[in-house]
């Protein structure tokens, strides 16, 4: 996600200072026009604005508050951005860190994968003080089409665990519709076209539906990083005294997944569980 | 749902002779030029096509089937379709009662409730013969505008119930979602506008979550009926030997909601359930 990212910042104007754990993509970059930078604190010391883009949180801690991280090279006055998707436990401890050396911070996890990420259309949660929101406003409305400020910090991956709890078990519900239709004898196609128009309809059934009955579970978003939001987003809502019986449930189904070693699908195959469990696929009757 | 239905054939042009147990209704269709049937066999024996739209299963079963029922009177040629939502098992059965008989047989549930019905704009979903839903097609789309042949006998029931499982697991989807939200802090109002454009958007989410935000559970669909619903739901899927976990969940809380007196809620009432284990109300912060 970071590669394409990136590429719209250059294209827009900005001048970037690139660095990864992965050479790949900081070739292509500087062939782009990005500079190299050497560590995170490297970078730091050499930007105004700091964006981290990585898998989930103990990178983000490790990266901008660990040894040669982001806080050892950024000067007082400047703003870390992270756009992973993370706890926001961890986002809120990282935002502390941050503000002890004078750096402001933002959470500000997006939406969309990376056709969208290409586009430069993604979604973006921001949480975080609304003068800095407004600050990195011009930064993030080049990634994104759609920025909105979902309150202090923390709320930006708040916001994109509450979007993550209703696509995984829309899918999941979606699963056991279409497996009990075609269980009994309907063809899922003929269900989907006549459900979608109403009550059940949603976007998640309108783009999935049809990969699954074409048995196309190409990512996409894959199995194993929703797996990781659900996770992040039963560990905030314990904190919080959130029972979330639904997702837990379906956070199940994701781990019998992860265990067949299906963790590289499209989380449309969530409805895999399913069909397990009822010796059926879903697809178009023979 | 009955009268709304008989008031868009009447003025159709259709001749209609109506009976219910509950005499309000049978006057106001006199009224708008419906004729009085005595007795369900009464009516059959009157009509070339009989419709009935009745509470759930063991009802159809008793009007179809039983003393004075619709069988009584019928003639073989006539057509019996039912509206109503109940198990596909049950329409199984009483289709074999009628085509002992002679008689055609369709169940044809629908979807929209009781605006959609006044305005003869349902989703119609009709299981049975194709070339007797062909004969029923022109009574059908005066009460529906998305009329779906969907496969044999109770496919048009097994349909619905489809509909029902997304229904009700994305209502408590979102109840997770927001209430998550909510307990952190966080503006309900500003996440359902930063999530709804994404691949978290559903119909549910567009309609119930302001309704939820708002504090407003008028009906709309009941619990009590959603609560039937997926008992006919879980009941087909286990005939299909087709678990269901996460429409079983939502069914536990359905009926924790039936217990708390809260039955004829509209179904985003749903999301009291997990309010209720988190301690906190979706609404805007104070």
């Amino acid at each position: 996600m970071g590669k394409p990212m990136s590429k719209n910042l250059l294209k827009a104007g900005f001048k970037l200072v690139v660095h990864d754990v992965v050479p790949q993509p900081v070739e292509e970059l500087v062939k782009a026009g990005a500079e190299k930078g050497a560590s995170p604190k490297d970078v730091a010391s050499r930007c105004k604005i700091i964006i981290t883009m990585l898998p989930d949180g103990p990178e983000v801690e490790q990266v901008v508050m660990g040894p040669d991280g982001v806080l050892e090279g950024a000067a007082p006055g400047s703003l870390v951005i992270d756009m992973s998707s993370i706890s926001p436990m961890i986002a809120q401890k990282v935002a502390a860190a941050c503000e002890a050396k004078g750096v402001d911070f933002l959470d500000a996890p997006v939406s969309g994968g990376e056709p969208k990420a290409i586009h430069g259309t993604l979604a973006i949660m921001v949480g975080g003080k609304k003068e800095v929101f407004d600050r990195a406003v011009p930064v993030l409305e080049r990634m994104g089409s759609y920025v909105t400020h979902t309150g202090p910090v923390g709320a930006g991956n708040v916001t994109k665990l509450a979007n993550q709890i209703m696509v995984a078990c829309n899918i999941a519900a979606m699963g056991e519709a279409l497996v009990l239709a075609t269980k009994a004898g309907l063809d899922p196609e003929i269900v989907f076209e006549a459900v979608k128009g109403g009550l059940a309809g949603s976007t998640v059934l309108n783009f999935k539906a049809p990969m699954v009955i074409a048995r196309d579970f190409h990512p996409g978003f894959r199995i194993r990083l929703h797996h990781k939001d659900l996770r992040n987003a039963l560990a905030a809502a314990e904190s919080l005294q959130v029972p979330l019986p639904l997702t837990s449930q379906v956070q199940q189904m994701l781990i019998s997944l992860l265990g067949e070693g299906k963790g590289e699908l499209d989380h449309s195959a969530i409805v895999q569980f399913t069909e397990k469990l009822a010796q059926v696929e879903v697809k178009k009757p023979n």
